[in-house]
């Protein structure tokens, strides 16, 4: 096996004991394979095994050229934003159910064998980047795989903003808040915000409102290349958060505005070749099955 | 002026005694102008003036190099079909309340002279072309501006199918139907049933199951240049329809199959340079308007 | 066993093999328990075995005390209306998927002995009378265990139609159509068309708008024993239908009126002790299990 | 005129210039008509007249026979909690936009004598009363005229949770959180949730997931009179809160249980004789107005 990848780094939160497990395994089969491998330190500390060559979580991703995150999707998501800087692709394994950005199983042994011996695909998935500023200091800057959120104050309220798209003015709002998503979190919190399905290779963001006061507002797709842009109401009595993937959460106090677009840098994900999206719609979402009609 | 366009073309269904007030004003403005024109035969019947410049409606759009539709967006679907293949521009004056696709009122006339006189926008709307076909054999096929819709036979029942992208298979599905829009028609019959709003420029699909048995469908948006394939049960007991725009019917009996793609000719849709395609979202949706802030 | 049930009528519609099987299980059952029954006749035909108590279909109901129904909740529709007239109780066995009237699995002998011997819960739901009339002559009438439905004429096209409840006037709406179903039916067609969930016991009628052109229409929960007044406008292209659980289809032309209240005899639904109508919406919908904690 | 009322309290949150102006004129009125009256002290604080017959906040309520509320639908809630327990009934008037529970304008004097004199209806709105318990111990009760909502800790994260209903279980569940709202509150934050309307005097409570995790949740509408028990998984990671109206916050921890159930006082809202809720919801929703055919 000519080696696509020199060095594989391993990642994963083993907060619970299958994820032990299957490092474990994942670690026996990269020996076995001859396949140059680092772990990360906190990963490391839960396997008990002095001889796997360890690196600190800071150093991993530039040490490496292909992250391999045992997990779920949350996972992942951490593991996304420790990698893009470093422009090294990912590659997710699940132990529990698949999830939409980690569809290998553990035991897919051959499959990852595949994968390391250069039979993959390299897809790229964009984030968004969001600032918040007030009166041109800025309050905080976060990037997002999934969404970027508009969400209440710690004591909830209804907030009054105004949203323009490429400067255009498009509509104010009396809202809980709003979710902005790219294709990739079109399947995560802005679907159970009413949000469409954006099939990841669309180059396309959706708004989504949550909870409007008008009961006419409705999720609206736009190009990924457009600037979003949302100024909180200066009337509003409350403070709202903006929050990128659940991960940070930044004030936007009355007045401030947030801008929201592409940012440069993709996530490369790596999925085997018979990869195939529509079977994780159907198999998260319940979605009918190929029919088989009676001869 | 310089005459950006020769011969105007004028179309209008005259259903409402206000549409012929507006044509007649119309066709002063444009004589003032000087502006050459032509009238469609059945348009000019109900202006009862001999003079005007009458040509069959099958010729008009060989023989003008813009088209002004008189009406709401349903007469502008119809004209958007018949001028397509001409590929003459149309501009879309809307007596009512205005429309997604008729954005100049009638009394707009300045609006008018500066489109006439070359300042303008041209924004290309692409339209989907379906074909239904069984065993090989073609069954029909219709163009449509807004949609392809899969609708109940006219006894309703439930219909099962197979959905495919790009020859992947995506989920079989019992419902009354599927409505498949373009972004045009996103904010048209594929928003009453619960679509996406796609922005006009972005280049892509939506398909929105119609009452689907699964609570977990959802609408999904891919890239424009998909091809959509819907197989009919063979186990179908009614026979559901193809209708592109509500303008055709063609019967997909069981078995049969419908493939759906971009049409390459879009429609050229003229709009002043003021032109706020999020005013008409605005005023159609009684969406919020700019906040005014007291001092 | 003191029988509680004198003679049992069995109904089902046998397209299915497996239909035909699980006739045959009960009839051997029922045999067994020495409990008297009739079979309806077309029913019987099926089942190829001339000592079968055969009875006419139209006959059925008046001969027994019980009628049970194997098939799926469309048979049980199908059933429903034929027996409420003779006020007897119906008992639904279904051999595929459970369905919200057919809770009971074929291989459950206990559970149906049970039922035979006395042990059950009679269950009142209740249905819906529909009358279409025009100037005072009517057009037709139904009854419906699921909904009401107001739906496109045979060439779809939006409808314009105002809405009554008790005589007061509530709104006027450009939709498809409109489904008004009953806490049975809430679970069926309305569901699909965005309606929430009436527990069986509610005494109320949900109103659903079918792709309403405004988008701030809504389900309404009226009180069962109001009485709605849909009137078509005279101004309609085409001419809606009214159907009752999909079963019966009356014409509704421009001007006309249609009233629907409750009916006064419900249909007595029997159940085993321990039915959990919750256990149907979790089994049904996917709903989330009991969590099981570790400990 | 006969005195229906013989001392009427008067109430408003005077934010805004235009309530202060309506309560002045308000006060004139009540004294033209010879109508006893007292003032909250912290409404008359700010209309600047010594002469005016002032009361505490907290003795209003058990010295008057009505209570005049000025304001909108906000002020009428947090009067409503206060007045219940007294049992005195109480008339809202809104000067902006009419609101569900302030439905007479300031200007509409004489449908106010009518109301003095004794010409008004009655309506009954129960309360839901909220008591939030660990292992037995109070954690924190309150009572909601609009909604119970279950909410996410000020940190947001999916909560786990399961549903009983009359010691029934019902589901479990991942999402947001969960809106149960009366009648009346279903016009309000249930709505914006996607719960349906529920018509003022439907005995019923409607329950409306958050964003829930599955795509097959849907509202669910029960009898008034049933009890809900909401018991939070001991495996949360944080704490989600109960809300009443927006207006009490309770931590419900992990483990902890919430009983929900009607309230037995409930409130009495004074409408006009001509009081038309169908007409509230038009005007707030946009609902289509009656159709006026051409002759």
């Amino acid at each position: 096996m000519a080696a696509s990848f020199k060095t594989v780094g391993i990642y994963g939160r083993v907060r619970t004991p299958g994820i032990i497990e299957t490092l474990k395994a994942l670690v026996e089969f990269l020996k076995e394979l001859g396949q140059g491998f680092l772990i990360d330190e906190k990963t490391a500390s839960a396997l008990d095994d002095p001889s796997l060559p360890v690196i600190s979580r800071d150093a991993l991703c530039s040490q490496c050229d292909l992250l391999i995150v045992v997990g779920g999707d949350g996972s992942m998501l951490h593991a996304a934003h420790a990698v893009v800087y470093d422009k090294i692709p990912v590659l997710g394994i699940n132990r529990g159910r698949l999830g939409f950005l980690t569809d290998i199983r553990p035991d897919e042994f051959e499959r990852i064998k595949a994968i390391l011996g250069g039979d993959y695909r390299d897809e790229k998935r964009f984030f968004l980047q969001a600032a918040v500023s007030q009166q041109g200091k800025s309050l905080g800057k976060c990037d997002a795989l999934n969404e970027v959120a508009l969400i209440p104050d710690s004591v909830p309220h209804m907030s009054e903003f105004e949203i323009y798209i490429d400067d255009q003015f498009v509509c104010s709002q009396d809202s809980d808040g709003l979710i902005i998503a790219t294709p990739t979190g079109s399947t995560a919190y802005a679907l159970s915000g009413g949000g469409p399905i954006l099939h990841p290779q669309l180059d396309a963001i959706v708004i989504v409102p949550m909870f409007p006061h008008s009961l006419s507002m409705r999720p609206i797709v736009i190009e990924g290349n457009r600037e979003i842009r949302i100024v909180i109401s200066p009337n509003n009595i409350t403070v709202p958060r903006l929050t990128c993937d659940s991960q940070d959460y930044i004030s936007t106090p009355p007045g401030s505005e947030i801008t929201i677009s592409k940012k440069q840098q993709p996530l490369h994900l790596i999925h085997p070749l018979d990869y195939d999206y529509y079977q994780s719609l159907r198999s998260k979402l319940h979605w009918g099955h190929k029919l088989h009609y009676k001869e």
